[in-house]
This record gives structure tokens, C-alpha cells and sequence, in this order.
């Protein structure tokens, strides 16, 4: 007893100066706090209910000497912001930045080094970092481990994935936090992803950690601006019911080589008591800087299908020829190959989904294994795996491209990097140089496979930079980006809107592979969409596939709710994923893919539960259409809908995408029913979804 | 006693079958075997004397399978080669390369993978190396070790510098090879090299590695054709007085990643019975591809004086403020920063080196700290060090260009990496453009402090390919490359003659630090320059200087070797390395470096002896000028040269630029005296060499 007394005073640090600060409209206290040995310390609280309860801030160092303790408060400073911004896309045309700010300066004695902690409160949720001012005793230093703690008042319930260096591709488990660390195996192991893998703790989980507290407040832990930083992981110690900052390492083991002045990204708490507010927060757009590119005016919102669907299931192959062991671009003779009959990436497939492109509204069709090297590339650490700009000789790239733009289509660009980092910046100028000059304005990448230079990881400060490398050097050729297995967006987006997708989680390919758990969408927009638009790749309509695992297989959504995907999860860059064939079988329902709008004016979150339910309305950018979608889990849904952001007086007709009748994600997905009426401002109106299912409905305005 | 049976039985293998082959002239043969368990093997002797003694071959792979053993022979094809190249630059016109060669094909039954053993024997050597020729069970591999064996017959001397994975510079220790191990650590220990050093064992040892055996014969160790593999350096194991290969690893201890169809470099073994045959040997060099660049035009042997020996010595910096803690590219102000007074890279200076150069008939000036960055760079891992387009505000990048061109003289380029080399990846293309734009059509590049990529080391697998790519690119740019710290070269500037230069020891920088040992210059030719030239950078005329550390030292050498160097250190690009005020303080030695070639047509190699002197006659390559120069070391050195090599009949004016007498490296280095004669092919000419000393003699015909 004895023995526990002491661990719990040693665990609640002693509180030797306070500073307080209160978010815009009071509800959100933060107050920072020195323990008695001089270690900043903080704590967030609701309408005076906790949710942060006192929690201490410091970094180790590699060489000891840390920035833990011993600190004394020199200066303290408040200011408040308000600004309306306008982003180049998203989800509402002006955004408010509102909050209070305090920036505490702290001077760690023994050594004369200087701190200052920002702290940033508005409405829906709390931002601070560790800033390192320049200064002659705090130059140079390498991070050990940054040990910021978010201590949980309560057994929380959470949703979440494990920690990884090096993926994001994992369902979402639902449990409390106390029992993360017994769960945890059992999910490891269940992963059955395509790329690369590193866990490192079972407590270890990723941002962004959507939570809901027993008295009902949503919580939301992730971080914004990650630039030249390690990309921040949870590890939750059971014993104080405690988060702690986990980096991700470099090759030799450390978390970060700094120099003043600089600062970490930034740590941020989203507080709500409803989960649509949850949904509505911009409090990680606010938290980065502002956009940094003078003319965005060839940045667009891009809807697209691909030559992609058919690989993924195993129909047809990235790779042009079987006869070779492996290849080597110089080396490799190509044009004397035998094509091996299942290259889709070839001229008269190609030439197909440019005329269904051009046919139905497409911008842009995305074709992958267009060039040389896949033969052989993730999986085998290859460094020179992809040369970026050589065609396999199937693929056609002038002719293609100047029948694209004949149509008013372009083909969209992909480079496969394999992870293979230093080879792909090595070619990067040439093949973005060979984009503009073919007509491509936009590129999705990938990095599959262990990073090379081997020993880093995907999430690890080297990689950070070298994702914001190519963003902004994509930016100066005009190039939009959608990068794939790259680190989780934390807000980017608002600097360089040129980033205009990511991966970064399990995505509609497993539903290929493994399969996604059917509230996998319900809990997206809470976590990984947090920090950013996801390039899911819905629109699925022929549910029944034939994968590369022999026989059929159902993906795990009804086919309304693939429609659905297009409104709740949040992107300027939607694909149409199935093949062309599935959407001339169902063209009715592929109608909603044709309308569907990319860019908002405004959205409303109508309803929402994470792992249950969410039904967004959007109402499309310059323009008067309205959108709904509602996806829901695998106990399905039933909505009360008021049209009541109508505009008064205007009647519109609403086509509903539904759900027909025993709809089943799994045992009867296909069955769905589109029907219309005229609605007004005043309708009410009455919606099912389905087990795994969802809806959409377009309003478009009687004129 | 049983078990040293056993031990020794177990070190001899069995030999079950063997194929011969010999050198043209008949005097070296090489004996491929494979032992009873199928373990390739092989032996080498020189007029029937053990060279190598039975010495295993085989790779160690990651995962284990290895290329071992269990090979049985399933082909062994005999070739002959005979021809005559032209260098674009070298010791010589012309070059044989003659050579019988055997290619023995292996196949390891139980895994069905084969491997082939290429062997190529010159009558100055064997040369020999792995193949692995595509094929479906080996497309992969990772190697864990190469285990190549090079068993010496008796305790021979050798002249050997610590393995060590990031640098060359240090001192060479003579010593018997069984002395090695006892005497590693203190070498380690007194290393004071100002580059970053990762030894790995007291049986460490760089190649070239010069020995002499009991009997007089030269053996010489080195690697030829370094391309996409990782540096070999050799561990001795003193029981079986061995080497084995030991290969530079990567960040996670691997040592190679291949891919079929790939080889290892050349393994070399040169074999003479004259130490002026080793320095006449031409084996490094035949060993490689010939040129692959299809223009050469442009590269030209150089003669230059840089902004240098000044920031060495501590007089000036290469930094040009004070004002900061430390420096950003994107965010310092050097504009208004305050000049801290010893920038040597300015205006002022460099037009007094522009102006020195042209009146002296230099081709170019280094100019180094041009550059912004330099106020804290090696050392701190920086990542974003140097940009190698923005110069310093002092420094007027056309005006000078435009100065030095109107007076017939280029700049030099320089480019520290700081080691941080995804940074210079990064900017090369716009460096090596800016350079282009500005008439700069040379560079000396730089390597100093650890590996970013952190966890790499400067002679990795990563660095190997990273060097290469230095030089093609430049090639693109028609760039000359003289790259410092780089991996020590094993003559691919055969292959690509735009690698003008390499530093990769111990230079004469260190006569500046800690001083280099008299004899270092007598080894050098021996074993650093036997992979291509060397960037010494000799020329100190005023051999009592000021250095960082307090007071005035010396130069470990006189004043008349300083001559001499410009004649027995090979390379086609040699600096004047003083400053002009020595300079012009000692014009009649100095007349000697204005007059000397920097291309030759012919090379003799009238005296040599490692460690203790060498004395080379060159005929300058379109003139009919000779050159002849002599280092020794500490002891002195007394010659009688016949000149029998000069035309019949014809006169030449002979200036002898030699040591006083009383010279003395330490005690009396400045004595020297210059005299000349009338000299014919009939002449024999007695010269004498002081401790430390050496001399320099031009032969001029008389018209």
C-alpha cells in the first residue's frame, strides 16, 4: 500500500506556477503549469470537465542533456487571431481561424537554453509546440525521444490502428483504452497488407486517435504542420492511463536532428460534445501556414477513373512480359520481349477509358504499369527500379496523350517509386519536365516497399522531407500531387494546395485483398481524414469481384454506398474505381458519379457516430446542387433527414441512391433503388441504410 | 597436439580438380581449383615462387544459402588479349593491355545457381573477379560478406594504412604483416585526421596494399572497376597469415545488394620483381572499360592555384560572418550581416589569384568558401547545408568569372557536400548548370564529415554508386570532377577520363595539422595512385608556416621535393598550392612548377624503393620537354641517373632544382639551390637527395 501511495504522488507532478488560457466562446480551459523541478506541464479541461488531465512536456536528447526539467518561466505572452481564409479547395469556400494563443517562454537554468511553448485554444480544440529560438547554447541537437503526454481522465473509448513506422493500412479496432495493450497482438497479426510493416510497441498507436470520453465529449489527438519532423505516434501506458509521444526513428535509432531555430509540429487535442462538430473541425487546416504558392490558378479539383481496378483483382498486370528473372532498365531489352497478354497499361485499353472518360465527364484517367521496371520492383530493395519517363512499347505516350486532350481528357501520371527515395529524386526534374511536356498536370505516387535508403522509414523525418520535396517541386512544374503510402496529411494542404491527395490508410484496394470492415468509412473522416483529403478511390459498383485469392468475393458495401463515398469521404480528387464495363451495366447508378461535384461550398454534417454512422450534406462550389451521402457499419441506419439548408422557396429534384429492401453489405449488396421527387427547404425525409450500406441523393434546383 | 593436427588440416583444402593458367611471358600462373567440398580456390606464383597460396573464394549472403561451396565446374573458356589504347590523359600515350584470361563457370548443385570466376593474368599481375549471369535462383541477393582469401606464403613487409569504412588520410606504417595486429591500435590512436573515421578491426587494412616478400618480389593488393559495390578493404588473420576481403556495409550492416546479371569488381594482385615495374604497372587501369564518353575534347589536364593553403594554415576562413549561432540557406540575412574580416573568398583576394594565375600561365583558380554555408557545416549532420549556387556577398560570381576569362584564366569550382549528399543530389543538376552558365568547367568536391544518408559511410555500396553518378552527370555538363574524401579510386578514369583528380589520403593539407611523415610521398605512388591521380596539392614553397596551432611549424619536407612532386605524384590536374607572396618570394624554385607538364607522353622509372624513394623522368605529352623529380625519405638519397633516354645527338639545356647542402626537412628545409647544365643522352648525372628531400630537374632541348 505503501508502495502504491508513492507511485501515485510521483505521478502527479508538483504545480509550482500556473498560466491559464480560455478557447474563444470559454468553453475550453488550458493551463500550463512548472513542477517543482521545473518541468512544463499542462492541462485541458471542457466546461470544466477534464480532458486532458496534467501532463508534462520535454524532449530527450541523444547525448543526454535533456529538455526535461529545470526550467524557469521568463516570459509569457497572449495574443488572439481571427481571420477568415479562403482555400484553394475543400469542403466550405471561407474558413474561420479563431482562437487564443499564449506563448509561454521557458529558460532551462543550468544550461541558459530557451523553449517557448505555443499554446493555441479555439472553439473545438487545443494546438501547442515546442519552439527552439536561435541561440548559443541550443544549436545543434538530436532528439532521443519527445516526450509530450496526453493523460486520459477517463477509460476512454477509442478508435484505432496500430502504430507503425511504416503503414497505415490497418482496420480500425473500437475498444477502451485499457484494453489497447491486450488487443493489440491479435491485430498485428491480422494485418495482411502490401506494403511494408514496422510496429514497435502494444501500446503504440497512430494519430489521428479519434476517442469519445464516457461523459460524451469527442476527443482527437493528432498534430499539424509535420515538416521537418518525425511523424508523431501514441504509445498509451495502461498504468496511468497515459499517451506518450513515440517518433519515428531514423536509420541509427534517432528521432530528429534539429537546428535553431526551429520547432516540432503542432500536438493537437480536438475537443467536441458532437461527434458532427468533430467532423466540421478545421482545427488542423488552421494550424498550418497559409497557403505559400502565389498562383494556385491551375490547381483543380480533378474527377477520374483509371486503368488500375483491373490489377488490383488480378485480372490483368502492371507488367508487360514474363521472360525475364528480373529486369534492368539499361539492360533489359524490351522491345524483343514477349508481352505477356495481360499489360493493361496498353494503347487500345487505354484509348477505351479515354472515350468513356471523354463520354461521361471524366478530367483525367490515371494509367498505371504505363512504364518500364515492373516487372520486378517492391519486395526486392531495388534502387534503380523506375526511370519515370521510358514507356513500355505497348504504351504509346505521344499518341495517347494528344488523343486525350483531342477529347478534353488528360491522362493523369503515376510513379510507382517502389520506396526506392533516392532513385526517384534523382529522376524527379526529368520526369516531371517529361509531364508538362506530354500535357499530365497531376501525378499520384506511390512508395510501396522498404524505403531506401534502407534503414529509414516511411514515416521518419528523412521521408518527411523528402514528400514535401517533391510537393513543392511538383508546385513549380504545376503539378498536383496524390501521393500513396506517404505519411498521414496533417494539414499541408492549406500551404501547398498542390497536395491534393493522399493514401495514407486502408483504402478501397483491400477491399480487393482482404476486404474493409463495413464501418471502415464511418470512422475515416473522424482519424485519417483529419489531416487531410484521402484519395479512397470509391465507386465500386460490380461488388461481386473475382480477386487475386481464387473465386468471387464481395466487397464489404452495398453498391448505394459506394455512391455514397463521394460525399462523406471528403476529396478534390475522386476516382471512379470500377472499370468502365460495371459502370455501362449499372448506368443509372453511375449517374450519381457523373453528377457528383468535387469542390464545396459549404457542407453540413447531418448526422454522425464514429464506427456507426455519418450523413454529410455539401452543396457544390459555384453552383446551386446539392449532395447527401450517409455511410453506415454493419447494423445499418435509419435517418430522419431536414432539408432545412434548402434555399426558402426554391424546389428542388432530390434522386435518391438507396438501399433496397434486404440490402446486405455482405449477402446482397447490389440491390439498391433510385427514385426522385421534388423537395423543398420544408421536406422531411425518411432514409435506410442497409447493413454496410449507406445513400446518396442529389438535389438539383428546378430552375 | 591432436587438435593442432586437426586446425591445420582443416586450413589446407583439398584440392579435387584444377585448371592453369599464365601470364604472357609465362612468369606468373594462377591455379584455379576446387577443394573437396566444392569450394573454389586458387593460387598464384611468379617464376614458380608462392605468391598467393591456396586461397578459398566464395560470398556469404544474408539469409544464408551462400556461395560458398558444394560448386562443381561445368565450363572453363581460355581467351587471349592483345591491344594498344590511347588515355585521354596519363602517365603515357599509349597503354597495353595483354592479358590471358580463363572463365570458369560454376554451378552449386543443390541450389542450382551458377557463378563464374573470371580470371585475367598480365605479365604485371592477376586480375579477377565474380560473375553472376542472370538466372531464375539467383535474381537477388544480399551479401552478408565476400570471403575472398589472399594467403600469404611468408611474413612479408608491407607498407599499410588501418581499414577504416570513411577515410584514407593517414600515415602509412611499415611493418612485417604479422606486426599488424600488435601495432593497429596505436596507429588508430594517433590518427588525427580532420574527416570522420570508422575503423573495424586490428587486422584492418585499405587497399592498394604494397608488400615485399622475403625474396624480393613486389605484391601489390588492390580492386579494380569499383562500380554499384561496396569498397573492399582486407582483414589479416594472423594464423594463416590471410587477408580476407571485407567489404564496407550499408546502415544495416549489409554489405551489397545485387541483382543478376551483376559481377564484382576486379580483385588485383600485382607481382613484380623491381619496384619501378609496380609503378610502371598499368593493371588497374586495363582492368576497367574503355572510355565510354564519345567526346573527350573537352577534358584538359590543369594546372591551378586556389584560395586555399590561406583557410588551411588558419590565416583566412572559408566563413564569412560571426554574427550567427548557426546558418540556414532560406533564412540568414548575409546581406546585412557583419564580414568577420578573414573571408578569403572576395573580391579583392581572388583578383589577386586571377591576376597571379594569368601572369604565370596557370589554367585555373580554386576558389573555395565561395559559396553561403560555410559558417557551420561538417560535423553538425546537417542536411541542408550548402546550396552551390548562392555566393557570399563579397564574392561576385560574373564579375570574377568574367575578370578571369578576359585574362585566358577559368575558375574552379568548388562544392563541399559536407557528407550530406541527398542535398547535393538535390541541387547538382542546377549546380553543375550554374557552372556551365558562368564558364566553369571543372570542380573539387568535397566529402567531409559522416555520411548523410546518416548510417552510411563514405565507401558503401550507396556512396560507390553516388561518386559515379557525380562524374556521368558531369560528363553531361562536360564537367572535370576532383572529388575529396570520395572512395579511393580504382581506375575508372579509363572509363570516364572527366575523374581528373581524387584526394583519398593523406595530402598535403596535413603538413598543415599534424605534418606528413617524411616518406609518405616515396609510398603514395605505390598504393593510393595506383587507382588513379591524386589531387596532393603540392607546392609549399614556404615550408615554415603558421598553423592553427599556436607557433610556426614546418613542412615535413624541402623545399626542392615540393618541385619534385609535380613529377612523381601523378595527376593531370596539379595545384600550386602556396600562396602567391611565397611565391614570388622564392621565383627561381617557383619557375620549376610554371615549367612543369601536367600530361605526359612517355614515363620512366629510373629509382624506386617503397618507403624510401622514387625518381621518375616524364616526357611531356606534344614537346619534347623531360621532367624528372625524386622523393626520399628521411635518411636521403644518393642517385646516378643516366640520361640515355634523351634523343641521340640532341642538347638539352638541364636545370637542376635541388637540396642544398645541409638540407633537412625539419632543420633546414629552404636550402636549395638551382643550377644548370648542358646535358645529352650520354650524361650521367650525380644528384643527392637530403633527408626528407628530393629534386627537380628540367631538360629543355636546346633549338
Amino acid at each position: 500500500m505503501k508502495k502504491l501511495l508513492i507511485s501515485i504522488f510521483m505521478l502527479l507532478p508538483l504545480l509550482c506556477h500556473a498560466e491559464d488560457l480560455q478557447s474563444p466562446d470559454g468553453n475550453l480551459k488550458l493551463t500550463f503549469s512548472l513542477t517543482t523541478n521545473g518541468q512544463p506541464a499542462y492541462q485541458l479541461t471542457y466546461k470544466d470537465k477534464p480532458v486532458v488531465a496534467t501532463s508534462t512536456l520535454g524532449l530527450q536528447l541523444v547525448g543526454g542533456n535533456d529538455l526535461m526539467s529545470g526550467f524557469i518561466q521568463t516570459d509569457c505572452r497572449r495574443t488572439s487571431f481571427d481571420e477568415t481564409w479562403q482555400p484553394v479547395w475543400g469542403e466550405e469556400s471561407e474558413i474561420r481561424n479563431h482562437y487564443n494563443e499564449m506563448a509561454v517562454t521557458l529558460n532551462q537554468r543550468a544550461t541558459d537554453r530557451t523553449m517557448i511553448l505555443r499554446f493555441r485554444l479555439y472553439d473545438d480544440g487545443l494546438g501547442f509546440r515546442y519552439e527552439f529560438p536561435q541561440q548559443k547554447k541550443l544549436v545543434y541537437f538530436v532528439v532521443k525521444e519527445e516526450k509530450t503526454q496526453f493523460a486520459m481522465p477517463a477509460d476512454n473509448k477509442a478508435w484505432w490502428i496500430p502504430g507503425d513506422y511504416d503503414t497505415q493500412e490497418y482496420s480500425y479496432t473500437e475498444s477502451k483504452l485499457s484494453e489497447i495493450r491486450t488487443l493489440m497482438p491479435g491485430v498485428v497479426k491480422a494485418h495482411a497488407g502490401n506494403s511494408s510493416s514496422t510496429t514497435f510497441s502494444d501500446g503504440g498507436v497512430q494519430t489521428a486517435l479519434q476517442m469519445k470520453t464516457p461523459d460524451g465529449l469527442y476527443v482527437n489527438i493528432h498534430e499539424a504542420a509535420l515538416v521537418d519532423y518525425s511523424c508523431m505516434h501514441l504509445n498509451y501506458i495502461k498504468e496511468t492511463n497515459t499517451f506518450e509521444s513515440w517518433l519515428t526513428p531514423d536509420a541509427q535509432g534517432n528521432k530528429g536532428h534539429l537546428q535553431t531555430p526551429c520547432q516540432s509540429p503542432w500536438r493537437t487535442v480536438m475537443v467536441t460534445d458532437d461527434a458532427r462538430k468533430t467532423l466540421a473541425s478545421r482545427l488542423i487546416l488552421n494550424l498550418n501556414e497559409p497557403c505559400k504558392l502565389e498562383d494556385t490558378s491551375w490547381i483543380k479539383p480533378v474527377k477520374y477513373i483509371g486503368v488500375w481496378w483491373d490489377m488490383i483483382t488480378g485480372a490483368g498486370s502492371w507488367h508487360y512480359t514474363n521472360d525475364f528473372p528480373s529486369v534492368k532498365l539499361d539492360l533489359t531489352d524490351y522491345v524483343h520481349a514477349t508481352p505477356n497478354g495481360s499489360h493493361r497499361a496498353n494503347n487500345d485499353t487505354v484509348r477505351r477509358y479515354i472515350d468513356f472518360a471523354a463520354a461521361n465527364g471524366f478530367d483525367q484517367v490515371l494509367v498505371e504499369g504505363w512504364n518500364i521496371g515492373w516487372e520486378d520492383w517492391a519486395n526486392n530493395s531495388k534502387d534503380k527500379v523506375f526511370d519515370f519517363v521510358t514507356p513500355y512499347p505497348d504504351f504509346d505516350v505521344d499518341a495517347l496523350n494528344n488523343y486525350a486532350h483531342s477529347k478534353g481528357v488528360r491522362l493523369m501520371m503515376h510513379h510507382e517509386t517502389s520506396s526506392s527515395v533516392r532513385n526517384y529524386e534523382r529522376h524527379i526534374d526529368k520526369a516531371y519536365k517529361f509531364m508538362v511536356d506530354h500535357g499530365y498536370n497531376s501525378v499520384k505516387s506511390g512508395y510501396v516497399g522498404n524505403i531506401i535508403p534502407r534503414g529509414e522509414y516511411h514515416y521518419g523525418q528523412w521521408m518527411v522531407d523528402h514528400y514535401l520535396y517533391c510537393v513543392k517541386k511538383a508546385a513549380e512544374y504545376h503539378i498536383m500531387v496524390n501521393a500513396h503510402e506517404a505519411v498521414r496529411p496533417t494539414g499541408l494542404c492549406r500551404t501547398y494546395p498542390n497536395l491534393i491527395g493522399n493514401e495514407s490508410a486502408k483504402g478501397t484496394e483491400y477491399e480487393a485483398f482482404s476486404g474493409n470492415n463495413p464501418d471502415h468509412t464511418t470512422i475515416l473522416p473522424f482519424t485519417r481524414l483529419q489531416g487531410g483529403p484521402m484519395d479512397y478511390t470509391p465507386g465500386i459498383l460490380e461488388t461481386q469481384i473475382y480477386t487475386r485469392v481464387k473465386g468471387a468475393r464481395f466487397v464489404n458495401s452495398t453498391l448505394a454506398r459506394q455512391l455514397a463515398l463521394y460525399v462523406t469521404m471528403y476529396s478534390p480528387l475522386q476516382m471512379a474505381a470500377d472499370v468502365p464495363n460495371s459502370y455501362e451495366h449499372y448506368a443509372d447508378a453511375f449517374q450519381f458519379i457523373k453528377d457528383v461535384a468535387v469542390d464545396w461550398q459549404k457542407s453540413l454534417y447531418l448526422e454522425a457516430e464514429p464506427g456507426d454512422y455519418i450523413t454529410i450534406a455539401r452543396k457544390e462550389k459555384g453552383g446551386d446542387r446539392w449532395f447527401i451521402g450517409c455511410t453506415v457499419d454493419e447494423v445499418g441506419h435509419q435517418s430522419t433527414l431536414k432539408l432545412d439548408f434548402l434555399d426558402k422557396g426554391r424546389k428542388y429534384t432530390a434522386t435518391f441512391y438507396a438501399d433496397a429492401p434486404g440490402a446486405h453489405y455482405e449477402k446482397n449488396p447490389k440491390a439498391y433503388t433510385i427514385t426522385k421527387k421534388t423537395v423543398t427547404a420544408k421536406s422531411i425525409v425518411q432514409l435506410s441504410a442497409a447493413p454496410g450500406g449507406g445513400y446518396a441523393i442529389s438535389l438539383v434546383p428546378v430552375e
